[in-house]
Order: C-alpha cells, then sequence, then structure tokens
C-alpha cells in the first residue's frame, strides 16, 4: 500500500531521527538498551536515513546503547552527540565506529547569550572550539555534522563565520537549530538565505535544521528550511524532546508526502510503518499521544459528525487529505484466538517485525495464551503490547510476584505484595492507601524497603472494548531519581503493580549508574548542555 | 503578573474560540449544558472575543446550550453556526438573540469537490444560497460571518466572488476556512492576497482565518493569515477539533505575545488563564493534552539535564523565551489543609473563580474535607479537580452508591455494586471480570441492566505524589451513542466506576435525546455537514 517513493537525489529530504537523544532527554524517559536497539530497529523499518542514537559522554548507559545499536542496526547512519570537548568527541567515535555508517555531531551555541551565560567565553573562543573539533572528529570519521547551537537567535553574520569555519575543516552537514523554538518560517526562510549568502560553500554541503515546537511552529520551521534549500531535517517520532518537544517526524514526512507534487520534495520514509513507531515510542517513554495530534493521534483519520462520515464514503477526498492506511492505520489484519499455535503467533510476530525466537517464544507464548482465554480475539496491537511488556524482563531486578488486594466505598483498602529483589528471594509487603493501587503500591515499598514518591500515573487501554489490555504508566521519583515503567494486563492493578516494580528498579538501576557518574562528573571541565 | 496588552485596534488580533462548536464535534466528547456554560464563562475570564457555542440546528441539546450561554456569559461575541438554510439561520438567532453581543455564522462550501459530491448542486446556486443566508442573517442580527467552507482547497476566483456577495449583502466578517487542513503558509499568503486583490471592499471587513492541523501547520497557516491581513483568528483550546484538531488557542495567542516586538499584533488575552482554561477544557472533554504540547504540556516549561536547570537559574531567557508565570503555571500558591474550615474554601474558590454559593459550597466542603483527610496539603489543583466533579452531579440519572472489590493475581476478581436509577431506586449488581476494574464495570452493567462497549479508558493523576487525586476518563457505546464520563477520587477503583456511572447516564440521555432529533433529521433536506 505504499505511495512511490522515488525522488531524485536533489529533491531527497533526509529525515534525522533524533527520538533517541533529545527526545529521550525528556523528563521522566529512562530507556534502556534493549528498548534504545528495539525503537532504533524499527527506525531502521521505518527508512529513516540518520539516528543520533545518544549522547555517549553524558552517562556509561548513553554510551552502551549507543554503541548497540551501532552493532547491530544496519540501513541508517548511526550518529552520537558531542561537545566541542575532546573526549566528547571520542566518546562518540568510541560508541559509533563499528556502525555501517558512523557520524559524528557536534556542536556548540553561536547566541551571545549562550556565550555568555552557559559557555561564558567569548566569541573567538567559541570559533577555535568549532574549528578544533570538526577537525578532530574529521580524523576520526569520514561523515561529520557540526550545529551551531541557538542559531536562530545569534547574529547571523557570527554563525555564517563559524559555519564557514566548520565546512572549512570538512564537516559535511551543517545544522541550524532552532534550539529555543523561538523562530517562524518567514523569518528562518530569511536567516537561512542570508546564511548561503553569506557562506556560498554551504551549497557544497548538506543544509539541515533542527526546530523546537515552543510556539506550535516547528514543522512550519522546517518546512520553511526545506523549501529554503536544508535536504535533512531533524525531528522525533510523536514530536518528543526537550520542553514541547521537535518537529514530529510522522508530521514533516506526511507534509512533504502529501504536497509533493506542489514542491518536488519527498523523503524516502516507508510511511505505512509511522503508526506502529508512533506506537512502540508511547509505549517505551510512556508519553501517550493526544487523541487530536495530526497523522498519529486516535482521530486524526476520524470524522464524528453523521455527513462527514457520509462524505468520506461517497468521495473520501471530500474530508480527507491522506489515507489511513498511508501511515499504517486500518492495517490491524493479524487476528489470533485461543486455539492459535505457537507457530501461527510466531508468523504474526515475525509480520510484526519481532524477531522472538527460543525462550523468548516460549515466554510470548505464554503471555499470548494467558490473553487468548480472557480476549475473544487477539489483535496486532495486543501482540504489540504483550512482546514489548515481555522485552522488559530482565535479570538482576525487582519483579512482581503476587499481589491480594481488598477494597470498596465502605472499608479501608488492604494490599498484600510479593516482590522477587535483585537477590531472588521473596519479600513480602502489606499496606493500606487511599485506594487499592494506593495500597499495592505502599506494599511493594514494604517489600523493597525503599521509598519512593509517585510522580505522574496513567492507564491507558490498548485496543477497544470491556476485555482490553490496560497499559499503566508509573513515574516516581526514588534516590532522587526520576524513573518510568510500564504494565501491561487485562487487571489494570496487576499493570500497576507491574508498572511500580519496573519503574523502581529503573530508578535504583539510574541511582547506582548516577553514583558511578558524578565522580566523572566532578572531573568534567563544565556541566553537560542539552544540545540543539 | 500579566504583560502589559494594550494594543492598538489595527494591530489587534480577536480570538474566536470554537471549543464548543468544532472541537466540541471531536468524538466521544459529550459535555452537557452546565459544563458549557463554564467553559464559556472561563473564556470570557480569559478574555476570548466571540465564543462559537454552538451549531443550534443539530440538536434540541445544541439549542439549549448555545441559548443558556448566551442567556448568561457577557463579555464575548456569542456566535452559532448555521447553513445556508433558513432554519438554521433561524435556529442560531432564536439561541443567541439574548446574548449582549450576537452574532450569526453561516457558511457553504465553494470547492468543486465540496460542491459536487457534498451539496451535489452547482456554483450558480452556492452563490445564490450564499447571498440569500447572509441578507436573511443581516435581517435577525446586526453582526454576521460568512465562510467559504474548503476555500483552501477551492478555485480562488469563485470563492472571491461568493465573498464579494457576502459582503455587498452585510457580512461583517469573512472567514477563509482550510476545512481540511492542506495548505502551507506561503500558500495561504498567496491565496489570501489574491482574495483582497479580487475583492477590495474584504478591506472594509473584518477577515477571518480558520485553519486544521492535519499536517502540523494550523498554528503557522494562522499566524501567515494574520501577516496577511487577517484580523480574527478561529482556534480551539488544546487545538481539539474534527480529526487533528483546530489552531491551538494558548499557541498563536502566546506566539503572537511572544514576538509581538517583531510584527506590532497581538491581542487581548488574559494569558495568565491559558493553563487552567486548559485544564478545564481537558477535564470536561477527557481529552488529556499530550506532555509535550506547546504552551500548556506538562513539559512545556521543563528542563531535565543539569545544565538546562543551570541555565534557567543563571539566566532564564537561556532557554526559556517564555515565562511559565505568564500562562499562568506555577500560580498554584492556595495550599489548604484538613484544618482550613468553609470561608477559607469560599474565599480560594473564589480566587479560582468558582461561584459556589448555598447547597453547592455544601458539597464542595464535604467533599474537601474528604479529601483533607487523606491528603496532607489541598492544592488549588485539587480544588478545581473536585469542584468540577461534584458540578457533574445531576438530577434524574444513574448514579453510583457504593462498591465492593476483592482481587489478586491468584484469584478471579469479583466486584459488587449499588446503584441508584434515574427513579431514585438502589439497585444492586455483581460481576467477575478480567480484573477489578473490568469486574465492577460488570457490575454496574448487571445493576443498571443495560449493556454497554468500553471504548476508551485513560486514568491520570491531579497532581504529583502518592496521595494524588486520581481522574478517571471512561469512553463507551451504549444504545449505538458513544459518550464519556469523569470521576475524580483518590481510590482509583471509585473514580473508575463514578467515571463508567456518568458516561452511561450521558450516553442514555444522547440516545433519548437522539431518538427525537431522529424525527428532525428524516424531514431536514439534507444531513448536516461538520462545518468549517
Amino acid at each position: 500500500m505504499s505511495i512511490e517513493t522515488q525522488v531524485d537525489e536533489a529533491s531527497r529530504v533526509e529525515i534525522f531521527d533524533t527520538t533517541l537523544r533529545d527526545g529521550e532527554q525528556s523528563p521522566g524517559i529512562s530507556l534502556n538498551t534493549q528498548e534504545k536497539v528495539e525503537i532504533a530497529t524499527q527506525l531502521a523499518r521505518l527508512g529513516v536515513d540518520v539516528i543520533e542514537a545518544g549522547f555517549p559522554i553524558t552517562s556509561p548507559g548513553d554510551f552502551e546503547a549507543v554503541e548497540a545499536i551501532a552493532r547491530t542496526v544496519s540501513g541508517p547512519v548511526v550518529c552520537g552527540l558531542a561537545r566541542t570537548q575532546k573526549a566528547d568527541i571520542e566518546a562518540v567515535w568510541g560508541a559509533v565506529k563499528d556502525a555501517e555508517r558512523p557520524r559524528i555531531h557536534t556542536f556548540i551555541s553561536t547566541s551571545d547569550i549562550h556565550i555568555a551565560h552557559q559557555l561564558q567565553t567569548d566569541r573567538a573562543d567559541v570559533k577555535g572550539q568549532a574549528r578544533a573539533a570538526v577537525a578532530h572528529a574529521r580524523e576520526l570519521c569520514a561523515d561529520v555534522e557540526f550545529s551551531p547551537m541557538d542559531a536562530t537567535r545569534a547574529d547571523v553574520e557570527f554563525t555564517a563565520e563559524v559555519c564557514a569555519i566548520a565546512v572549512a575543516e570538512g564537516a559535511g552537514v551543517i545544522n541550524v537549530p532552532d534550539t529555543v523554538g523561538y523562530t517562524t518560517p518567514e523569518e528562518f526562510t530569511a536567516y537561512l538565505e542570508r546564511l548561503y549568502a553569506l557562506v556560498p560553500e554551504l551549497r557544497s554541503v548538506r543544509l539541515s535544521v533542527h526546530c523546537h515546537d515552543d510556539l506550535g511552529l516547528a514543522v512550519a520551521n522546517s518546512f520553511a528550511g526545506v523549501l529554503a534549500g536544508a535536504r535533512q531535517v531533524e525531528c522525533a517520532i510523536n514530536g518528543i524532546g526537550e520542553r514541547a518537544g521537535n518537529c514530529s517526524l510522522e508530521e514533516i514526512v506526511m507534509l512533504l508526502r502529501t504536497r509533493r507534487s506542489d514542491h518536488g520534495l519527498d523523503t524516502t520514509v516507508e510511511t505505512t510503518e509511522l503508526a506502529r513507531t508512533s506506537r512502540m515510542v508511547s509505549r517505551f517513554t510512556g508519553y501517550a499521544v493526544q487523541f487530536n495530534k495530526a497523522i498519529v493521534g486516535r482521530n486524526a483519520f476520524a470524522h464524528e459528525s453523521g455527513i462527514h462520515q457520509d462524505g468520506v464514503l461517497k468521495e473520501r477526498t471530500t474530508y480527507e487529505i491522506m489515507d489511513a492506511r498511508d501511515v499504517g492505520l486500518e492495517s490491524n489484519s493479524i487476528v489470533l484466538g485461543k486455539h492459535s499455535g505457537r507457530h501461527a503467533l510466531k508468523d504474526a510476530l515475525h509480520e510484526l517485525g519481532f524477531r522472538v525466537e527460543g525462550n523468548a517464544l516460549n515466554q510470548a507464548f505464554k503471555a499470548f495464551k494467558a490473553l487468548a482465554d480472557k480476549k475473544k480475539q487477539v489483535t496486532a496491537l495486543d501482540l504489540e503490547a504483550i512482546v514489548s511488556d515481555e522485552m522488559r524482563e530482565s535479570e538482576g531486578r525487582y519483579e512482581l510476584a503476587w499481589f491480594e488486594v481488598e477494597a470498596g466505598s465502605r472499608r479501608s483498602p488492604l494490599a498484600r505484595v510479593g516482590v522477587t529483589t535483585p537477590a531472588g528471594v521473596e519479600a513480602t509487603g502489606e499496606s493500606g492507601g487511599d485506594g487499592p493501587v494506593d495500597a499495592v503500591f505502599g506494599a511493594i515499598q514494604a517489600a523493597a524497603a525503599t521509598e519512593c514518591e509517585l510522580n505522574q500515573y496513567t492507564v491507558s487501554a490498548v485496543t477497544e472494548g470491556g476485555d482490553a489490555l490496560g497499559e499503566v504508566t508509573v513515574m516516581l521519583r526514588a534516590h532522587g531519581r526520576l524513573a518510568s515503567g510500564q504494565g501491561v494486563s487485562t487487571d489494570i492493578i496487576e499493570a500497576s503493580a507491574r508498572a511500580y516494580v519496573r519503574a523502581l528498579s529503573n530508578a535504583l538501576d539510574g541511582a547506582a549508574v548516577r553514583e558511578a557518574e558524578s565522580v566523572a562528573a566532578d572531573a568534567a571541565s563544565s556541566p553537560v548542555p542539552p544540545g540543539p
């Protein structure tokens, strides 16, 4: 069902996905390496051109994840982010060097406000740092990208000088970030035109744009950038990222595709993978997509009023400018039932792109059978949810063994739980609370002998219907570390308990990592900035 | 803390809020009259210029709500939507005539695709209908707005002819809709410039734009419209509306405010009311706002990485282009405790803009005391939630009387509930299920002797912390009608049960209304289109 994606090289816009770098910097997102690899694999299936896999200097965990993606994922360029410091650039190279097509992305601010307040240096030093960083990166890697951070609030002439240095030192991609989401389309167009005029050699490299959505203009500004000559757009699935997030990948891709005949520009993204990628990122990050989100929101293709549906039936284009099948919605054709066997499950999972073998397949089959006992029809969405859920189990962490709860409007709730500790011992806990979920959370804290502060708690249904799987996301703070966990079950209390135990494990893992990092941080010359 | 909002009349952009019309047409939103009046009252407090309160011909409920808003809310223009049919226009006039400043908004498509497939007529007829509709509306009302629906996909010359007719017949506002969210900023600019050239008399009326977000460009297109000369923007709180929704009110308002010194344009919206308005609409509609939504998302002003916070502390403008206080965040100063009395509560509610007296105050005080027993600190967010929750109680509907539930990982769940029927009798029900919430839902269906299909189920926490209020939204289908309900409690099972009972009541109310409407619909000449 894919639309024709042939496009000549001059008209091809490359998609640089930063879900795992800028997106992952959002509060409470704590993806482990396995989850990051799974997302990167799906991004490769989606056909993005570049995956920014992380910011390796910031933590051993980030380094490990970037390295794992570089070694596992084939197709896209795999890139890591670095400040201009030598150690940053070498950390990126260490992590990406085994990729089919590695890239080092280095950045430094060119705006006076950042130079004065964040870098606490001067323009001459910024030029020197940019020159040294690009030169060093080029010694290590043929593919180097440079970003003048906060460019849209910077003096365009100074930014042009810095970009010219980066090009001279061998950067093949110059990325212009609207770091704080401040610019507007006509202003950004003028800025880029001026930059081209000041640095004619920009025509010989790939110009890129990186826009934030603080004023709701990230997609429009990115599109303006493309019309002005940029041939790479930095964006993230579901538009996640610092603050209001980045340009939404699915929106810029479908904008270019839908209006292609007017502008002649397009990407080579396989758009039928958009919906699934969106669901995976939403599930792993715990960041729900609002109903009225363009392209991948629940309502993006829905029509409530009578005539609307009537109009759509009569002639789809009356009210729809895109076909839901082109973004991978309404492709939910896989349906298994309680009599489906291991082979049918394996085939279905394969069709969904999950490589599940051996013990993992046994686990998935067990979960599938348990679900099929409760639900008449197990759909592709259910399979995605349970396989993703199973993937979250790993060694050396807390696990929920069992729970019991009693509650009602005329009594106080009481919960008892059994939790398997990282040492493999079962610990039990008991607690009352404001409600049954609160009581279960209290009992888990008692069993784990840890105090946590609940930060966010959300529940959503995977599919429609009363027998739907519930998907719970818990965000909590333990030992000073904010972390999230997800759980999936037809029983909301069970899903909540599993999500809580996982969030707790993630927080404790994170706290351990952080302790190790604090030594490195003390040694570092300056704290790590958020990036473009 | 409000920013200076003085702006001369030529530079003032009017805000036309369509949350209650286009927004309310989103699937599953079923606001009752009381909720619509409360939202309209808050919109007036926010300082919007026009409230599109509904589409009166579509149902007696819509008519009643528009009429109630027209009679209650002072400040903004109150407007209703009408097709070009005489009956539609008279229904709007009937509903808005008591408003301080009433407006009739009538529309007809000018795109050939709509004329052929939806209207099944020809261009000459469209011109005739537009002429007659505006003329008739002007006989009733001095303030008439006309929209050529699907204008951006229509022949601009034909659209210009129709607009010229509308102006000649006395329309004071011409609104150009991008009904299917297809245009781009530079294209929309060119379209509006051409329209001005073809219809010079447009300079003597107010030009308006109405943009949908299907390709993520609603805010950018609206902004382009304003730069091209439009002085009214149609938008909705949280960007809700058909499909991917409308231009987000908070985004266009903060874009104009933040970039005011560059363009000299601004609205007179009281931006410090944005956050609260967003929460109210989200709560009443059951449409959650995603974390990374611009302006009103949980993360819009958040910074995860160390330096980021460091940067913000050192110099706010390093990474923030807006102040969270200007959109009404971080104004959460009201804190009550268990010893706070009725007077303190009343003062706090008054400060929040709730006019709660007599029995309603007694109810709110009871709910407050119950919450204060469980939570150390009751904040403004909690008060908003419990007062909103109390407002949902009304006569002649199902109500939850009590419930009991037992569940665990080693047993099947069992729930028993008592439900007060519209007749005032207590009915009981018992059920098992896939989990305790499912069991409670089953027991409610048994008690109400009604079958429902659960469509969507979401839970979120009102504030942070383990003792937070949980806010549950249930969307279900009963008797062919999709409806939602919300419930708030520190006990998630109780909140779920209350939300389910309310959704069920809303669905049954809706089904009753629909039955009455089907008679009217049969008599109508054509089904009702969704509007611009």
